[in-house]
């Protein structure tokens, strides 16, 4: 079932390696007739590899003592950090409400308290209509979304770490016969340390290889593919320039300049796997962050008297479960990792 | 930790009783700032509870043959069959989309392609302002709701009584010590058969008690208050008439005007558990109750293409994840049951 692991910690070709082009017109027809793509053998594997994920997550985060919570749905405000894509509204009432983008204020409220928390997250982004063939975009998604109250973000690192060690090791267990069927002969990563650079390490990565990343810029999505070419495992990039990122993504404090946070990657192209931080969470450095970075603090009401009354300081991280699906079933398109994918700007069910 | 059985299958008194009253200010106060609310130590012990209810269900359902799968979380169309409530409306890329008030419709796409399916489900419905201070209403929640191809709904009324019992045996052995601290005495049900009382035979009960109920509506929550009562477990109402329920809940082909649907209610006056049906399945069928329900079959573009080539016949129910909290914690309000709640017309995180 699985490749013979590198003892050394070198890095190894990868199992499988996600396609470069975009994805095909076939696939773009999926989402409007998805009724009938469900029944394909195909899709019936994948779903069944999906379960055994959300299963395997469970157990990992259990076990290392998370509780498990159910997720919000609406709110007043939601995270505004999510590069280029739009929130989705909604008349509460006669107020605005948005659809969660992501969970992370209300992770903040949970981890003060409730210690380790968890939520599987419904989350829609109106992404901008180009991510409409990346194969790696959807509109409404799950994200597996956590928090570490007095967790630093290599305490997140290592959560991240060990649940996708262990979602590599637990499903070829549980559904091996699925993978099996999907051609997918997945990498155990339980003896494998997953790189860790900071982002000024994978720009110098990147310039040594020839190409022009910018020190105080994200890595941009073809960077990350070959930096995940070069290493072969999945990997970090952590200590992001200030600019990049959303308010709450902690600025180190004896490195002005420097974000205390993270991404991890995908090895084999398929990309950011999740992205994670230590929190501002003070009331006063997150209303200049805000101010920083175009926010209006007057929207976050709630929030903001939260924060004024105090919060433990955390750290935490949102991990989507459709690439990660797509990433343990070596899917061309994420469009094969949802029963009922939605992409920017096409009516679908 | 429990109260003996009653072997004998003889009505009970119920562990304990909601209260008839509506919810205190207090309660009310709650929403709006519930960042203070979820660290007393009452929420805490609730939470875990709830923890350990969503880790019984899905151990049931795994065990019975059920597929768990990411919920959908928008739709061109969802649930109109939400009794005064109203759908909560997004712009999609200029498309109006609905927030799933079930995710029904979903249901029967995916037992077709995968057996017997569920999902944990967001749901949004905006209620009535009066139902602020009922105790039972939420704007949103999370719906366990599932569907099993080929099913009758004596079927589904059976995985209903059976998923009841194993939460009511296993969360006092997983998360004793908090219901425990909660001063909750949770009634052991393994060994109860919930009685299954047609709707006609719910009206020859009430009538006999001495209450003028109408055997062509549905049955008023204060009817199932005196029901639930009277019973002293949790009990089953089955063949509602025609026009008290949904398109999709099948009408009787030998009975016209009776449908083959349930509700499955609590015992102690905690209210209504379960809806479910078999569902009508066939295009014609469809779109004829449709228009009787007063339902535009132009809006349900997607779902009659599907219909018109085909599903399979179903039967299946949802089942409010908070509502059952509720019901096993023994709580006054349901305001208690999810640690941001949102009322009808409360602005609120």
């Amino acid at each position: 079932m699985r490749t013979p692991p590198a003892r050394d910690g070198t890095p190894r070709p990868a199992s499988a390696t996600a396609p470069t082009r975009a994805v095909t017109s076939d696939l773009l027809q999926l989402p409007q007739a998805s009724w009938r793509h469900v029944r394909t053998e195909r899709m019936q594997h994948i779903l069944k590899v999906q379960a055994a994920i959300s299963r395997a997550v469970r157990e990992h985060l259990d076990g290392a003592g998370f509780t498990e919570l159910v997720p919000p749905i609406l709110g007043p405000v939601t995270d505004p950090g999510i590069r280029g894509a739009k929130q989705a509204s909604v008349d509460y009432y006669g107020h605005e409400y948005k659809i969660m983008s992501s969970a992370i204020l209300y992770k903040q409220m949970m981890a003060t308290a409730m210690g380790k928390v968890y939520f599987f997250s419904p989350n829609v982004r109106f992404e901008p209509l180009e991510t409409a063939t990346t194969g790696r975009h959807l509109v409404e998604f799950i994200q597996v979304d956590l928090e570490i109250p007095h967790g630093t973000y290599h305490d997140a690192m290592d959560t991240a770490e060990g649940l996708l060690q262990h979602v590599t090791k637990r499903v070829p267990e549980t559904a091996g016969a699925h993978l099996e069927a999907l051609g997918v002969d997945l990498a155990d990563l339980t003896d494998v340390t997953f790189p860790r650079l900071t982002h000024a390490e994978a720009v110098d990565t990147l310039q040594a290889l020839g190409h022009a990343a910018s020190p105080s810029a994200e890595i941009s999505w073809a960077h990350e593919k070959i930096l995940s070419d070069h290493l072969g495992t999945p990997f970090f990039i952590h200590d992001y320039p200030k600019g990049s990122r959303g308010f709450y993504d902690m600025e180190d404090p004896e490195r002005p300049g420097i974000l205390r946070d993270f991404d991890m990657l995908y090895d084999g192209g398929f990309g950011e796997a999740v992205s994670g931080a230590e929190r501002e969470h003070t009331y006063a450095k997150v209303v200049a962050r805000m101010r920083e970075t175009g926010e209006d603090p007057a929207k976050y009401g709630w929030y903001l008297d939260m924060l004024r009354e105090g919060i433990a300081p955390s750290a935490g991280f949102g991990i989507g479960l459709e690439r990660l699906t797509r990433y343990v079933c070596k899917l061309e398109s994420i469009l094969e990792a949802r029963p009922y994918p939605k992409i920017a700007g096409v009516v679908s069910p």
